[in-house]
């Protein structure tokens, strides 16, 4: 059975380098999907409130833990912290919540999703939640990252959650959190693939001791579903020449490739899928290793284009982020 | 004599749209400059702590007001704060003996010079203050923006400045800041010229009723003495065939024709000159227009190139601010 190796996070917890994404995982396939990534070797499941699919996740994690096909303490549970909720004494409660959709009593690791303030929108009236208030507009919250990251301190520090995680945070707001962050965070998730290498970002992340994740590694594949047009203008990274060739050579997928890219330089991914050979070639990724020149070539593919920008969704009214 | 109109803030206060920039003026020369260019026409002079020139700024000002040329509420002197006096306590005394070298009693718009905070250096040690503390290191302090911003608020609420700017902050500092300001700025200064449009986070700043100041408006140009190689390594703007083309027709000249691109579409500009005919020439940009597909042709020259990072002066220590 592939398995992946861990890294040790900034207070001494180990995390698997290789994880299953849950984002855009279907409700009707998910417990399943869960489950069988778990037989396949999976040990990280990366989760989040807005994906919707939480009380599958738990179920298939449920069923994989009654058939002691694994325990929880073996499981690296991530969730995150959706933009409506960062009010300050809204954290606690929805991370209650998703725990018990969960059916677990703590996260391995609890992410703030965006450094995006939400109005609130009640459970009970709408949810999963999504970018839009009850009136369906997008209503910012006035909540600063720091009261925020304070809540989710308070989470730390009492158990609920044994890492920190920040996403979607660019180097000035990670320097800002530095100083008024008690507890420094464990992780940054961010989207990185060889479009959008981020080299100033994961230094300042290494200098933070911060371990940085991946999403979207395969780059524009993960939106092109989505319709979206900066997505489908891009040439697939399966298809770029020199990651073919690499790939060849190795005798492994280009999607190995591009996860091996990343993993080497110490970023952990989250892929996912739906196909049970993909599914095991993926967490496969840390048997062959990428020669320096290799690495090299992947990361000059880079062109600063980020495909998960709010603004791509059609949400202007939240400018900025990445600006 | 040429003038420049003006623009209003968010507050009601009007501000020139051109300015004299004062960074890399000499002192031995700061005074007759800054008083010629008030004979020229200037109104607004954007200095700092850290150009170190603010004592020879004032004298120019003082000689102009004495003799008559110009009025004290007839200029817009914008100062800013030092990343070496981010700390809270520290923000006042420093406003207040800058307005002492230039010997006036408030400024009309006082700017966060940089969202990174450095250690405390006390200005009878070390005057200007640098990237570096005593022991001649980078050392950064931990005041979080929101803290420094608070003591700005006060600044402004005692009325010793009459404008809150911010500088180098980017979108998603921009957000945070709407959520933690008691009263918002009115200014922000960022790096802007046609190899860097920053189009979204103008977009950002609209929303935001700010009004924005362009500095290094010549691009590499201003770079290029400071012996930069990525400055070194790109053509100026100035012989930039679609720039010469624009200002043969106009019969202006190219660093006309680039002010205007910015002028024209509502960005303040503080160029800086030692040249009397290009000093006349700077302030004279609002007196012709640019066709919008002349616009579109110079902001189509974009290349996302920033000059004007801390990595670019070998401060690695402070990776990250743009990343």
């Amino acid at each position: 059975m592939p398995s992946a190796p861990s890294v040790k996070l900034n207070n001494g917890k180990e995390m698997p380098l290789v994880g299953f994404g849950l984002w855009k995982v279907d409700n009707a396939t998910c417990a399943d999907t869960v489950y069988n990534a778990i037989k396949t070797g999976y040990r990280l499941f990366d989760g989040a409130c807005d994906y919707g699919n939480e009380q599958e996740v738990g179920q298939g994690i449920k069923k994989a833990i009654d058939e002691k096909l694994v325990k929880r303490e073996e499981l690296f549970i991530v969730s995150k912290l959706w933009n409506s909720f960062h009010d300050r004494e809204r954290v606690k409660p929805i991370c209650k919540k998703q725990l018990q959709d969960y059916g677990i009593d703590y996260f391995d690791l609890y992410v703030i999703h965006f450094p995006i303030a939400l109005k609130y929108v009640d459970p009970s009236v709408k949810y999963p939640p999504s970018w839009t208030s009850e009136a369906d507009k997008v209503e910012v919250s006035k909540t600063p990252l720091s009261e925020t990251y304070a809540a989710m301190e308070e989470l730390y520090n009492e158990g609920l959650i044994k890492a920190i995680g920040i996403s979607n945070y660019n180097g000035a707001l990670l320097l800002d959190l530095q100083r008024y962050a008690k507890t420094m965070p464990q992780c940054l998730q961010i989207e990185h693939h060889p479009y959008l290498v981020q080299k100033d970002l994961l230094a300042i992340a290494e200098e933070l001791k911060l371990t940085v994740t991946a999403y979207s590694s395969f780059g524009p594949a993960s939106f092109v579903e989505l319709d979206m047009t900066s997505a489908k203008d891009t040439p697939l990274l399966f298809d770029q020449q020199d990651v073919q060739a690499i790939a060849k050579k190795h005798n492994k997928s280009a999607g190995q490739v591009l996860l091996r890219w990343a993993t080497q330089r110490g970023v952990a991914v989250i892929p996912k899928s739906n196909n049970p050979d993909r599914l095991a070639q993926n967490l496969d990724v840390c048997s062959f290793d990428l020669e320096k020149s290799e690495i090299e070539k992947i990361s000059s593919l880079d062109k600063g284009l980020r495909f998960n920008n709010p603004l791509n969704y059609g949400l202007a009214q939240i400018t900025g982020i990445f600006a």
